[in-house]
């Protein structure tokens, strides 16, 4: 059997993707989504100890792996910031070392700081995959909405995909325009001018001013959480205007029936989205998460294969 | 082999359990504790996921339905609600809704607030298993009480059994009186005119106004915790003359050494019960815990059965 | 096969262990580690129930012990103090009462008070090893350290081993200095005068005023972590001039460049440690780690096979 392997043992950000590993992982998650059966466990992972290490509260991402690793027959370390000694002052380095000297290969990492997974990539031996870090990015959460517009929808390439809301501050933002620029579909950006970042001809995007007018020319829309801090720092009249001028709701459904709408949750109700336009089909904040489970799947999959050449940092200990 | 199933595919207060149900339930832990040995599973629950999902801190019965779930080779998600999304603001249904689109099928929940499962078992297509909610019900202790007096006596049908301490607060209290009731037994309630319910006849249930009086009567007497939180609500005057009067200790044992005593725990030990009654072999309240275990691989198992032909939340979101 | 057993059925303090007790743990642990392989399990602990009771935060030891325990097929009951009843008042007893009547035979135990792995042994049919316990000891620390210092110089007797640092406050300490009193080596403390203990004669140990001296005449130095709380007491002037007197830098190794040093961790480099020792191959931090997953595999291991005999508590209550 050929051995598929990815351009990088690791994924800090979306950029480490080319448009081949991509579709890889895509082909692997639909794989995995054919032939899973909770219970019965694929081997992949086999021989690996998958350090779940979450400094900041997740239930969906968290538990998304985890099923994910241990559905790869992995072994899981997991833990969070609080319950472990960095309450005693120990850097986040010395724990990776503590847990890499008990034979951890893969770090799972989500942290409030953009940049930690980068950081601690370059001081492991292991692969590190980033879950999440400050507003930088969710690499992640942009696969899994990818497979989704694929799957849904049959390509990616050349739709017209259309992401609204705090874009600013949002790292799942930043991940999905990477995706969606290498896969080679057309990305616009729908928000407050508060809540748009300062350069967004660097990222390749076009800007739509008006709600509707995004509506009209997307295939896809995907909200994004506000993070409700955004309102105290003044960012924001108030969330009343806000949900008027940039929320979903179920008009926009009745004009156009056939939108595919996608949030990578929690959901605001009432801000971003109206609980109501739950009805339509093609609302798939449901099926992001299942996704999620086979994608991350198949991204430690192959992650597994590409650095499973690498030193073992366990196996290294025992030849001193 | 014949499917053994309950009536309903959930269990969300002890009404929802018929008298047939009970004994389907109590002989099928009788198997489950003829047969176990820790690290041999049975494989009632394969494939399918089971969420503990306890947003009350607990310990033993978290740790007894976690037992009970991997000794059937369910896999687990176990989260409280404090590390999870929910301190986002996320809510409880979305948090369901996602741990659904996970494949989750089985809930364990425990909740602060009365009705919680009730209102999660309406928007699944899954289970839920109430763990305690509220003041309202705590069915599996019902249960494991039961089983336990059906093991220690022989019976349940026509024995005498009294409840004694805060009855109106006790969620253990009202999944007790119903289940016995629904087996037969003839109940009573001993407690100060405070901790009594308002209408006691309704239940189905005599009052004995004195402690001694009860026990004189009684084949079993449950004792109940006493929230240390009551004696702040103005509901009694003091520990010291809760203890005094409905306290049991060492002192009752002497006049009736044969005394069944049961008591859910944990104890405030000098509050209901005097430390001492532990050296009598009558007292089950280690004997309980043991017969959670099974009596919950029970509840757990028929369930599966009684839920097997419904649909898989998961299989459905592969079917887009 | 031989039986191969440990003088007492759990672990308290380290003069439980015999000499021949620990060239067991060793030759077992040397075993594991020739043998061991990430996802394939040993059968030694199939069959008994571990609970991993911290009621202290630990990141290292709680994660090195379940390692150990899940490798050798043990179920898992893991458990934080806060999350559990015993934020209800529950006394620790009723908490090891109940997780008893669930079956569990091994307790993995840390807390803040010396002394309660003690307590508990004498309350239980189960075995008890001291996961640390207040300033008392931390006798596998001491079990990991002796084994790295045996598989680094071939042997320990007779060997020159300094502790430096805080050893008035120091479990690691107290449990190293009898097992390396055991095993025969010659050992000396350093530490400033308000952090050594107050009979240091009675524990058959030298004491060298002098870091120079110390390092000159060592081949091992065992540098202990500084708790930063003691400054506030009154015990250090700063923490400036404890890094001046007593802390470990590059300088020590460029005049004994062989020096083998050792830390418990997690370090406060700056203080007992220069970030820079790192660079020299014979700092043993991270190894000591890898040690500990195979020092606590074999621990349990032979535990299991000295209490094998005993009465299961589980087992018991089924026959009533």
């Amino acid at each position: 059997m050929d051995k598929v392997t990815l351009s990088k043992p690791y994924l800090l950000d979306s950029s480490d993707l080319t448009k081949e590993d991509l579709y890889k992982i895509f082909h692997r998650a639909d794989f995995f989504m054919q032939n899973f059966k909770v219970g019965n466990k694929f081997d992949d992972l086999k021989g690996f100890i998958v350090a779940l290490a979450f400094f900041e509260d997740s239930t969906r991402t968290k538990l998304s792996f985890e099923l994910a690793a241990k559905s790869l027959s992995a072994e899981i370390f997991s833990f969070q910031a609080k319950s472990s000694s960095l309450s005693k002052g120990e850097s986040i380095l010395d724990t990776f070392k503590t847990i890499e000297a008990m034979g951890v290969n893969i770090y799972v990492v989500r942290h409030g700081s953009s940049g930690i997974p980068l950081f601690l990539q370059n001081n492991t031996d292991g692969s590190v995959i980033n879950a999440g870090d400050g507003k930088h990015e969710h690499p992640t959460q942009g696969l899994l909405d990818a497979f989704t517009i694929i799957r849904k929808l049959g390509r990616i390439e050349g739709m017209k995909i259309c992401i609204v809301g705090d874009i600013l501050h949002s790292r799942v933002a930043r991940s999905n325009i990477q995706i969606l620029n290498t896969l080679g579909a057309e990305v616009a950006l729908c928000a407050p001018g508060t809540l748009l970042p300062f350069y967004p001809k660097e990222w390749n995007v076009k800007i739509i001013d008006n709600l509707d007018d995004a509506i009209e020319w997307a295939e896809v829309v995907m909200a994004l959480r506000l993070q409700r801090e955004r309102m105290e720092s003044g960012l924001l009249p108030t969330m009343r205007e806000f949900s008027n001028y940039y929320g979903i709701n179920i008009e926009h459904f009745r004009r156009k029936p056939d939108l595919v709408l996608m949030h990578p949750g929690p959901v605001n109700y009432g801000l971003e989205l109206d609980y109501l336009v739950n009805e339509y089909s093609n609302v798939m904040i449901q099926t992001q998460v299942t996704h999620g489970v086979f994608v991350r799947m198949a991204l430690l999959s192959l992650i597994g294969k590409t650095m499973n050449k690498e030193k073992n940092a366990f196996a290294n200990l025992f030849d001193m």
